[in-house]
């Protein structure tokens, strides 16, 4: 009964079972016996594929890291003025989160108790620094208001865009795209028509 | 030894220890011989102040919760247009989640497993909603940008606040008042000076 499901078995829908399993358990909480039975493969079909749970975390958090990364190596990311390009960025991102939500849904929740979290953690740390960069250079070109410290503005930009990967579920009528308006609109533009 | 401790134990020190264990282990991964060795007292003299460590957690949250509706009930969140009942009620939820820190980093955690857990969830959510029914208003009266939907806007504007318990750390030179500030600039005037 099972053959055919264990020949279909890829390294990539285990790895999407896996990253599943350990946004619903945790991954400290979660075992290879419960990677098995979720997958409905035996622990050794595992072992086939990876080396443990360890192996599984880091691809899927080079998933979602991949994923980031490749958006500030896009022309809009890199070309024109500080402010159009951190805007960019902040729209792209919010794209990905939606577009690999479990991926980035775990590696925003690493904690680092392992090597391959602290890894993903030093990973995810570079990219924040990435855009904070741009922040302030968007600063510097009097694109950003002065009254706001740039350290504070870039940790609740990401404060409000990784607070996505708790409420957001995709659902007919608000596409990535619209998400991603609504975010820059506010924190670029704000909410406010009238003062 | 321990004696001047048991002496001085106050239902208020226990609690404060209480809220310390459960942010740091999770509620459902504290046990009350957690709380007995965090708080330096038996057991036994922790069933002396509560009923177990539900007791603990109701008294905790409640104090979030308690400090969270106080807002609204501020006369700066029931006068004058939405648009600045909004911001102000925005000021001072950062302001209350800045001096109840620990508490409302509980309340942000609570999962809904115990009855405790699904009360305090319930009443989140009814503080969200009259903040969100105030979004709505000042959307009425043409005080906030059509082009972003409402329930979008608050979700964001809550992952914007909420994350604060997720990296603030009170240190000088950053005030509430100054975080409160850069929230409030954020989300209602955007960080943008130019278009």
């Amino acid at each position: 009964m099972t053959t055919v499901k264990r020949d279909t078995y890829t390294p990539e829908t285990l790895l999407s079972v896996a990253v599943q399993v350990f946004n619903e358990r945790g991954y400290d909480g979660t075992s290879m016996e419960h990677l098995s039975k979720a997958a409905g493969i035996s622990k050794s079909s595992i072992y086939h594929h990876v080396t443990g749970k360890e192996e599984l975390l880091r691809r899927a958090v080079s998933r979602a890291l991949d994923g980031l990364f490749a958006v500030l190596e896009e022309p809009g990311a890199v070309r024109g003025r500080a402010v159009e390009r951190v805007e960019y960025v902040t729209r792209r991102t919010v794209e990905v989160l939606v577009s690999e939500l479990p991926y980035v849904t775990l590696l925003l929740r690493v904690r680092g108790n392992t090597r391959t979290e602290r890894w993903a953690l030093e990973r995810r740390r570079e990219f924040d620094h990435q855009v904070a960069d741009l922040l302030k250079a968007a600063a510097a070109d009097g694109d950003l208001r002065a009254d706001v410290d740039i350290r504070l503005a870039t940790r609740l930009l990401f404060g409000m865009v990784n607070s996505l990967v708790e409420w957001y579920r995709p659902h007919p009528g608000t596409g990535s795209e619209q998400l991603a308006d609504a975010v820059v609109h506010m924190a670029f533009d704000g909410l406010r028509t009238t003062r």
